[in-house]
This record gives structure tokens, C-alpha cells and sequence, in this order.
């Protein structure tokens, strides 16, 4: 065809995956190549793994070089990205701003004032400003995404179900502050919910809580839902093994995540961890509740 | 008066106060007898503060021993049962059930499954079984409740009081999950919410979170209500000096509180803290909001 570049299908331009830490960046590097797409790796120097980057094109940015992105981006023909990987909160000091960040900076300091909603969909506007086509990852890789039922041997239990329905009502009740996306529950009662703090750190609590004997219940579920108009191109719940790690540790017996809402972080990993500490990882559904 | 004791009004008998840690108790006494009413302090072993105890008419209890608080309370003519102080939630071997908390025990089994407010509800249905009269503390001691207004010479600002207001709605949201009473509002952002683990180990998060550079804004404001529906005999939100304290630590600017709704301890020592700390304490009104 004489065409040429422009009328080429989106989807066949090289996708540009900004990378996290952890091996998420990877399988949906693997998954796009997979459906034959080509892919360019952005890798976040501090956060990215370099050994693994290695295996794919990829360029190392830091945080901040949103200049740098772009020139890179346009030069390889990449129009489509993916955001993808944990970055814990950086610091300013973390952060390096070249001029084309400077420039959007007005707009960042506005939304690192803001919650986390406002920062991921602020941050995927200055993309968009910029000609990008920001994704979710989920769009290129379904096979990320939390299935329904369970992931491993271990089923919840009846009254397990009722946590879970409890749990699910909870984050609901709660989205709309802009709030954590998880909590705990145990023998129909609350022990925690997260915040700032993040998923990892509100397990560890629950297991400090029963080292000290201030929770009588045995048990519990981890409930992990998606925010309400959470931009789901960037901010999906995610479990991976340290989930489970975490889970276990507070002495959980399952994991209930809305399914189809949620990233499930190197599945096969998660379901032996989750069969090794016997607890279980249920995708469930998120149906709307009379009392909304 | 000939008809005696039976048609003595019940304000008149010496009035029972069943006493936990911290000095509540206490100023929940001295208000009573201002009010020219008796008391007789059930001191509950582990928690009481035995030097304070010593200077009123009072008997050692155990936590579980129902029997011996009916008996004695019975001798010593009370009817009105006060329960105040702090009690943190007791494990199984702190409990020394007698015959009569035993016979209790099917129903304070299933309290125990249950979260905080029915476990609180149910205890004050064991008393009133018993011929009792839970009443709260506030009842006898109005001048415990928190204020409308500062408390202390700080005063919030305009910005405090939309987080005061966002902490408000959150509380609000959550408390037909018997969940806990209180939050962290930081710029229009909340950082925290309790649930099993309490207000001081919520406010040791903050100042954790922001100790690892894990929250960017500065300041914020805890904001603490009633949960809809509970039980004001036994549970009503606490601020004393050690909140002020771990609200400092927390780097917040100041505290809200419920006026009416919440008990404060130790005044003076907490505006004298709340001054040194240069931090506000306000008690504020629970509004309807409109998306109630």
C-alpha cells in the first residue's frame, strides 16, 4: 500500500510501555508481542528492572523527563502508551523535570495537591496534550486481568462470602472520597481500611494487630475493588505474590478481587503461593447493592 | 419522707461507676458528687488507676465479674451504672467470668463475633437484665463533652475546614460498617481512616508515612464522630492528651471533633498541650450533607 505511515492502524504502531518496577512491564510486553505488535520499552531509572529491560527495545528515562519521552516516542513511531509498574509516590527530589515537564508543571503542582485520582488522570492529560494516546494495560493484555472464580485450589467459604459482600459494600460506600481501594474483613467485622498507607502496609498492620491479641477474630478476607471513575488506563488494582505474602502473614484466609477490575501480577506465581500458604484468591463480582 | 426507699428518685442513689484506665473515671466522679450524688467506684483490676481509686468509696472487680458487681452494686443501693475509661478490647485470659457471667456467656459469645457496637450494646442489655440502669457518662457529667468552638488559642482555617468537612462525610459514609470513628484529612486528601487498629496507632501511621516522604502535603486535621447509631452509654469518641500528642507527631494542624458528640478528657491539660504543640482542637457541628 502507497499510503504510507499515516493511514497505518494505530494498534500497528510500536507501543510504548513506560515501565514500573516489578515483572508487570514484562507480560505486557510479552502479551502485545504475542498479538505481533512491536514494542518500546520506557524504562523509569530507580524503579524499572535493567536486567529484564534488556531483553526488549527500550530507552531509560527518569521520572520527570517528559521532553526527553516525547522526542524519543515521536522518533520511534509510538503513539499508543502504556503506563505500567509500581512507582511508590517519588519524592520531589525523585523527580527530574526537563523543560517540556517545567512547562506542565503548573498543572502537576495542582494535581500533587490533590488525591491520587486527579494526579493519574492530570498526568495522562499532559500525554494526551502532547499527541500521546494513553491506554490501559489491560487493553493491549486482557490476560492480566483478574478472571472470575477462584485462582488456585482453595475456594471461600460461605460466610467468607458474606466478608467479601461487606468488603465490596465498603470500598463502594468510600470511592468517592478518593480513598484506599481495599480493606479487611473478618467475621463480619472491619479491621482495616487502607488509605495512604497502601495494601502491603495495611496487611502488616492486621498481623501486628493479632501479635498483640487487639483482634479476637480468626481469619478474614482481603477485599480489593476499584475505586468508582478511577482512570482505569493507569490506577487498576493490582495482587501479585507479595499480596499473598502479606495475606498470609496477617493471617487472612482468602483474597476477593473484582474481577475483570484488577491486575493479577504473574498469576501462575500467585496461585502456588496461594495454595502454599492455603488462603484463597477469588475474583468476584461487583454488583451494584440495594442500599446504593 | 415515710414511703422510703423504693420512690427515692433514682438521681439519688449513689451511683455506679464502673471504672477503666486513664483519669475519666475520675472526673466523671468529682462531677457527680458536685451534684451533691454518691458514688461508688467498681475499680477494674488492670486498668484502674489504684492510687486515684483509693480516694472515693470503691470495690476491685475483675473484667467477667458480673456476679460480684451485681451483688455489690445491689448492697450498696446503686441502680444507675456508668461505665467509663478506657478498656482496650480485652483478650480471653483477661476475663475472669463468674457464675453469673458465665450464664451470660452464649450471649456475649456472639458480641464477640460481632463488631464493637454490638459487643457494646449487648453488655449494657446484660446490666439491664440484672435490674441496672446504663446510663452515659455525659449524663452525669455534661461538662466531659466536647465544646462547640476551640479549644485552646489556635483556631482552624478556611481550607482546615473543607478537610474537616470531607473528614466529616467520609465518617459519616463508613459508620453503618461499624467501623472507626475517625480520619486524616491533608488538603482536600484523606490519608487515613481507623478502623480495629484505634485513633493513636492511626496517627503513628501518619507521622510513619510521613517520616518515609510517603505523603506529600504538610499539615491536615483529624476529624473524629460518632458512628451513626451507637450506643452514647459506652462509646462516644475520646480526645485527651495523648491525642494531642500523637496528632503532633503526625505533623497535623489541628483536631475536630463532634461538639456534643464526643467526650473530651482533661480539658485544661489538653488546651495547654494543644497550645504547646500550637495545634487547634474544635469542636464542630455534624451537619446533613446534601448527598446524605
Amino acid at each position: 500500500m502507497s499510503d504510507g505511515m499515516s493511514s497505518m492502524p494505530l494498534g500497528q504502531q510500536p507501543l510504548a510501555i513506560i515501565c514500573g518496577a516489578g515483572s508487570l512491564p514484562f507480560a505486557v510486553a510479552d502479551a502485545a508481542r504475542r498479538r505481533g505488535r512491536g514494542v518500546v520499552l520506557f524504562a523509569l531509572r530507580g524503579w524499572a528492572d535493567p536486567a529484564r529491560a534488556e531483553s526488549y527495545p527500550h530507552h531509560w528515562v527518569r521520572f520527570g523527563q517528559l521532553g526527553r519521552f516525547c522526542r524519543i516516542a515521536r522518533q520511534e513511531g509510538c503513539r499508543d502508551v502504556v503506563f505500567i509498574g509500581s512507582v511508590v509516590r517519588p519524592s520531589f527530589w525523585q523527580i527530574w523535570p526537563d523543560l517540556a515537564a517545567m512547562r506542565a508543571m503548573p498543572r502537576i503542582i495542582a494535581m500533587f495537591r490533590g488525591g491520587d485520582d486527579h494526579l493519574m488522570s492530570g498526568i495522562m492529560k499532559v500525554f494526551e496534550d502532547r499527541g500521546f494516546h494513553p491506554i490501559g494495560a489491560h487493553e493491549v493484555a486482557p490476560e492480566i486481568l483478574m478472571p472470575e472464580g477462584a485462582v488456585g485450589h482453595y475456594q471461600p467459604s460461605e460466610s467468607h462470602h458474606a466478608d467479601i459482600a461487606l468488603g465490596l459494600a465498603l470500598v463502594r460506600a468510600i470511592g468517592r472520597f478518593d480513598v484506599g481501594q481495599a480493606t479487611v474483613v473478618a467475621g463480619n467485622h472491619v479491621l482495616a481500611v487502607e488509605a495512604a498507607e497502601g495494601t502491603d502496609e495495611m496487611l502488616s498492620r492486621v498481623a501486628e494487630l493479632r501479635r498483640k491479641g487487639r483482634i479476637r477474630s480468626s481469619g478474614g478476607v482481603l477485599v480489593k475493588a476499584p475505586k468508582p471513575g478511577q482512570d482505569r488506563r493507569i490506577d487498576l488494582p493490582t495482587i501479585g505474590p507479595q499480596t499473598i505474602a502479606g495475606a498470609a502473614r496477617a493471617g487472612l484466609a482468602g483474597i476477593a478481587v473484582v474481577s475483570g477490575e484488577a491486575i493479577i501480577a504473574e498469576p501462575d506465581s500467585v496461585a502456588q503461593a496461594a495454595d502454599r500458604e492455603r488462603i484463597f484468591i477469588v475474583g468476584v463480582r461487583q454488583v451494584a447493592s440495594h442500599d446504593d
